[in-house]
């Protein structure tokens, strides 16, 4: 089958690496409006060649958009007008607008939405690799709403990654990626501009940045040309998250700061519970 | 060298396998008040024998206090009123109250206050391990109010534990660890308090949680004994460094709610800048 990546960067990079090497594709199209992304994709081998955003549907079996949720959004309606019967799907950690786009096309069935859980806090087609998904989980929204063969060659490309796949609706999808993604982002983003603003006048203060502060602060390192549409698309949910994250901030505060360290002492308790989710 | 490890947790548990291990310490005297953890460190053979307090000052020649802050001031006083001309030192991660509380005593030129920067979300001494310490940095704070043979006991102590030693006064020592250690673990403790609650409700929630989220929230394990006498200890900078990142999330709240994706933007480049540091 021949594969159309759409966004040379990580995602994109990384399974067209494992989808060429495990033999899904016989041929991987790369289609990138960053030249150097582009051309980079090309020198390591990631993609055998590259095309246009139109030659790349037309030459393509499979369309496979993992571009920006924003760049998506822009470039999926006319994917769709000239993919006839081919499969198209998209790796966007941001499903609901997405929806609400296609949901009237008269090529639907041909697209089924998935996000892959995968990711580091690296970007562009140097940060591809092999591995990346696998052994991780894959979410396929609104299944009712693709076609059987669409279904079919979206899931045998997840099985080649050695993913795990799940079904949940879109407005599902995005509620809960706003309450174990987003919000982890927003938090590290905040962590690093706090720390970062204190070091302009304490040159020293990194010398005592142990495990702790790193394992937190990594994704801080996340790209704004990634993160930006996320945050736009799903901002109602996050809005939620964020309230709550904020509220339950000024209480461990209050909590701090009047010296209740009985009531502290339950709260950590009550956060420590997150052992039975993550081992 | 005999030495005697105050509190058989994590930290004293990994310290005294390598300083054994490593021929600095002929002998482990272990202490510490809770007999399960006691028991284990014996078994474990992370310890030679056990001993009360007081004859563990009066058998060391190096008296290492590795217990939680709380737990460290009241018993400081007490090691040092008996400690004759033995080296003292101690863990924690706040050094103000310790440094106050023992300023004045006759024998303060025995004792060092000192902080190695390790640890995992893990503790007791089942999670202590060999090489904890390696190539990671401890602080000695207040170094000229500790004697000579003292600073240089703890010197030898440190490079045998493979560690990189910097000097910092107390006070200096604590802003420094609020920002780059003590915040990560609220936001942490918060991330993991706002998910749980939101997963009483939804039970599917975790199945999209992915390697982002498992590291953002990780600390959140930590155990409330080591971390609420270190938010009291340490309340006063942590309040400023908590203002300060609750702040910059409303910022980060309004931005997403009003659609100012250029400054959201700007704002994520900014953070980004932690790479330049943490690589």
């Amino acid at each position: 089958m021949v594969i159309t990546v759409i966004g040379l960067g990580l995602i994109g990079g990384s399974l067209a690496i494992d989808l060429k090497n495990r033999d899904f594709a016989s041929k991987v199209i790369g289609v990138d409006n960053n030249r150097n992304h582009a051309g980079t994709a090309l020198k390591r081998g990631i993609v055998d060649e590259l095309a246009s955003l139109e030659d790349g549907v037309d030459k393509g079996d499979l369309i496979i958009v993992a571009t920006p949720a924003d760049a998506a959004l822009g470039i999926l309606p006319g994917i769709l007008d000239r993919c006839g019967n081919k499969v198209v799907t998209d790796m966007c950690s941001t499903k609901g607008n997405i929806a609400t786009l296609v949901s009237g096309h008269s090529n639907r069935k041909q697209y089924v939405a998935s996000h892959p859980m995968a990711g580091t806090e690296y970007s562009g087609p140097k940060a591809a690799f092999s591995g990346l998904f696998d052994n991780k989980t894959a979410i396929i929204c609104d299944r009712g709403l693709s076609g059987a063969k669409a279904i079919k060659v979206v899931t045998q490309m997840y099985k080649a990654l050695n993913m795990k796949i799940i079904n949940m609706p879109g407005t599902e999808h995005d509620v809960h990626a706003a309450y174990v993604s987003h919000i982890s982002h927003i938090s590290s983003f905040v962590l690093s501009l706090t720390v970062l603003e204190k070091e302009k006048n304490e040159k020293k203060i990194f010398e005592l940045a142990g495990g702790g502060f790193e394992s937190t602060v990594r994704l801080a390192k996340s790209s704004a040309d990634m993160w930006v549409p996320i945050f736009q698309q799903n901002r109602d949910n996050i809005m939620v998250v964020l309230k709550a994250y904020i509220d339950k901030l000024n209480d461990f505060e209050h909590l701090i700061a009047s010296g209740k360290n009985d009531e502290l002492y339950m709260l950590i308790n009550e956060a420590n519970k997150i052992k039975k989710i993550l081992k």
